[in-house]
């Protein structure tokens, strides 16, 4: 590849499709947001929609909001929007209480649909919490059952006829690589198990298709490529064919199949609603609602198509301009721009002065995240960068080192957050 | 007590010390809410804070706001905040998740403190959301215990030696009945056992004291009488003597000793934080936030005293005006000024028609709610109820009974919420 240029990157905003996105979210001046892959920026309609919900629905409703401003829907009804942007069907998912619940609901499920079998499969780069919630579940089972923990890339050989569930997230939050979901999922069906996986780094960051896939179990979180909001409501699949088999254990009067008879036995509703536990928070509800009507307004192959551009530049780049400071890329190098996916929205460079390269960075306005041992982390969210953000970041990442400003004794104490 | 007058009842409000805190709520011009009980009025406080949070915190700060404006600190924040109006100490009540999964994980550390034991102890007015709980619970635990529901006046002498834990809702949400806390609680310790209350409708209704009754768990919800808008966050209670021997199963990240750590094996952290589990829900947060900055600036003891009053003049108005219409009290008499409290902050008649007479009501903007199978409930809320509205709602109800405007049609088709 020859030489790029800013110029370069000027061209490819003039002519990038996506472009008139980024007027759609609210963005600091100044700043090249780099970390919408821990915390999506927040789209311009989300105030004005929880304004309105506050205002005119809980204000001048009150308790009837309910029915008439469709609260008590809402769950199901976000479902439906969300559902094409993971490959699901209508009726197949629910935005409902967190991810690490949500996973605990599933995983239960899995388990009581697979009795003779003892093992959660997944991986030792999965994000921790999923871990723990396996490991808490397991321990309130008995210890009948076992977490077995594989590197990543010995997942698919590790499934065996003592598997009852292989839990995985898609996209590994430290260096972005994606597991093959239809090939690890044809591996489990094969031995009997099934799937459960986290979409928290996958939902809205490229096309997820898990009915093409016959996944059987999913989760996810709307506060990253879904720009719903700090601690913004998670979300839930069970494959159709599922529904009526898989009991979760957190059975609350909304998962009733009639709710207001208020009844002394739990019976469980019929499809996906048997998943709902407690009355919904509608303000966050309100917030995903209007985060997903600039999501659903892009296309998919487009996010993809220039999610794998950004990324594939802001490598070249870095390799061309930082190239002797000793930046060691961790993130797969091939993206895909067709499944199997390979890497992706981040990408990710180990560098022993990691910490304090990204809070020095930080500090000229650039915004990545820092992540242990050595990772320094750059997600790309198509909707809001512009080509030339990937040549800002990587020139401040240069000044960085040939100043040796992240040397400075305030970035040796380390503080980090999600 | 001679016949009241609507004159009697101004003079009560030129008098009543609270207030002034009704024009700290938004009340829609011309409607009497008396379903506070159901959903709290909304303060005017919430969307201003809702919306700078939306958009100098996240806006402004993306990632940042975490630590920057301590997002990540406030479900214990908020824990302690609203720990007085519970008889709380600090660092016993985190503001999390939703009252039945609360419910779930403080029933489920319960059962392991009790080993030996197999039953839960509920009573048939439960709302019906904690029992199913406490099915699904048993359920998942394999079916070695049981939920054992009785009356609520025998509760009491039904606690024996097989009794783990005795889960209660201390006011009934249909008749406003409220448990003797301190007297359940010492007997279930005399037995051996441990209680769980669920303070969905004594929260911010009239002071509670769970250390000076040495309630061992409590949940509760923040939309009820602490007006945190629909759906809000809920908050559990672990006294300080259990909190590093109540281990719950929801082992999310962030009740993880060390979060930031990563590492694979769950470490319970030091005291309540471990009954956290996900990333908060920020926006419903910072709306208690703001929501509590009200219901802290009034004296609970005044908020009681004029919670009886309201609650008594409606009982002698309603005798007084509709009398001879069938309605008959089925809350307790007598509220209770010093604890053990009677009643709550609500007020039940059944009537044949209440489904009916509550629908007319509403069409005339007084707005209760109704239970099945003939209850019609009336909740007060101190903080924005004056007694006029007491004369008011009680006025539509003589004028719906004797127009005979509930016999319409349209409302012998029943639909309801929460």
């Amino acid at each position: 590849m020859s030489r790029l240029t800013r110029a370069d990157l000027e061209r490819l905003d003039a002519g990038d499709p996506l472009a008139p996105f980024r007027d759609r979210f609210a963005l600091p001046e100044g700043v090249v947001y780099l970390d919408g892959n821990s915390l999506g920026a927040m789209p311009k309609g989300v105030p004005e929609r929880v304004h309105a919900m506050l205002t005119r629905e809980w204000g001048e409703h009150l308790i009837g909001g309910w029915l008439k401003d469709g609260w008590m829907a809402k769950p199901l009804e976000l479902g439906d929007r969300l559902a094409p942007l993971v490959g699901a069907g209508p009726g197949e998912v629910a935005v409902v209480d967190t991810t690490s619940i949500n996973l605990f609901k599933l995983l239960s499920a899995a388990l009581a649909m697979r009795p003779g079998r003892r093992v959660i499969l997944s991986n030792a780069e999965n994000f921790p919490t999923d871990l723990y919630m396996a490991q808490g579940l397991i321990a309130q089972l008995g210890g009948r059952h076992a977490l077995r923990v594989v590197p990543e890339d010995e997942v698919a050989r590790a499934i065996d006829d003592d598997t009852a569930v292989v839990m995985l997230t898609e996209t590994n939050f430290k260096t972005g690589a994606v597991f093959d979901m239809a090939d690890v999922t044809a591996a489990a069906h094969a031995a009997g198990a099934l799937t459960l996986w986290d979409l928290a780094h996958s939902a809205g960051a490229f096309p997820v298709d898990l009915n093409g896939c016959r996944a059987d179990f999913a989760v996810g979180c709307s506060y990253k490529y879904l720009n719903a909001g700090p601690g913004g409501p998670a979300w839930l699949f069970v494959a159709a064919r599922h529904q009526e088999v898989a009991h979760q254990p957190l059975t609350g009067w909304l998962g009733h199949a009639s709710p207001f008879d208020f009844a002394l036995e739990y019976r469980p509703a019929e499809g996906i609603r048997r998943q709902v536990c407690s009355s919904p928070g509608v303000l966050g509800l309100v917030a995903l609602e209007a985060a997903l009507d600039v999501t659903l307004d892009a296309d998919m192959t487009a996010v993809r198509r220039k999610s794998v551009a950004l990324g594939d530049l802001f490598i070249a780049l870095v390799e061309q301009e930082c190239g002797d400071a000793g930046a060691r890329l961790i993130s797969p190098r091939e993206a895909g721009l067709s499944p199997p996916w390979r890497r992706g929205s981040q990408v990710s460079f180990a560098h022993p002065d990691g910490y304090a390269i990204v809070q020095a960075l930080i500090a000229r306005g650039v915004v990545g995240d820092f992540r242990d041992p050595d990772v320094m982390r750059f997600g790309f969210a198509p909707l809001y960068q512009r080509y030339t953000d990937v040549w800002d970041a990587v020139a401040a990442m240069r000044a960085v080192l040939d100043s040796g400003e992240h040397r400075a004794e305030r970035y040796r104490v380390r503080a980090s957050v999600t």
